[in-house]
């Protein structure tokens, strides 16, 4: 059964950001973390169900920054959750969606995470990830 | 305890769409509704813990239609349940928040709903719903 895990919004400036979700939500974040390898510092927030992912450009011109710029901030995309990144992997690809990574890469929290394009999906951004062995 | 109940997805053809995330989840949409007060047609899938509700026009230039022209096809909003919606009108307000319309209306799937404007969000139309008593 998938389910999704998080939902990532992309933002300018972390503090602030982290202020309007807590606000919005009425609880604050509960932790950071920086992505070295993909150039973005998150920040994460408990949606009850799912989790709320900030994500802030580490160094300008990365790969958040070139999204606020080109799109403004906002919704960048949805993950969902597997236990089997590989066969989801295949799926994907034997559906005709077209791969960002089709090997698995470092997420934050602990994950292996792959990109599906937002042209063969609609313009939805999509991450599937899957917890990686301790 | 907040969730998140549905991320709504704009399309330009709810029939391609269906069947693009049909793909994309392994099952395919649980129903269609009409909301005409919104002008929109909607498509349901249960996503395991939240819903995704894909949004197309009704009639040619509609509040969908101007959202996939402006911005192309995408996530066009996060919806929060909440048990107490006219208590979150007014924390939402006290909080500085700009509401689209502060007086709760008619939504898809038996709902209350206000939307939080993207200008005071960062970027993301926040929805807040609340079931209806039927």
């Amino acid at each position: 059964m998938k389910k999704i895990e998080h939902i990532g919004i992309a933002v300018r400036d972390l503090d602030e950001a982290e202020k309007r979700w807590a606000a919005l939500l009425g609880r604050g974040p509960y932790k950071r973390e920086e992505v070295a390898g993909e150039g973005v510092v998150t920040s994460f927030f408990d949606a009850g169900n799912v989790k709320i992912e900030l994500l802030a450009s580490l160094a300008p011109g990365g790969v958040i920054d070139r999204f606020v710029e080109r799109r403004g901030e906002g919704i960048h995309h949805i993950a969902f959750a597997t236990e089997n990144i590989q066969a989801e992997i295949k799926r994907l690809q034997d559906e005709g969606f077209r791969l960002v990574n089709a090997e698995p890469r470092p997420g934050a929290d602990n994950k292996m995470v792959i990109f599906v394009h937002p042209a063969s999906t609609g313009g939805v951004l999509i991450e599937f990830c899957q917890e990686r062995d301790r």
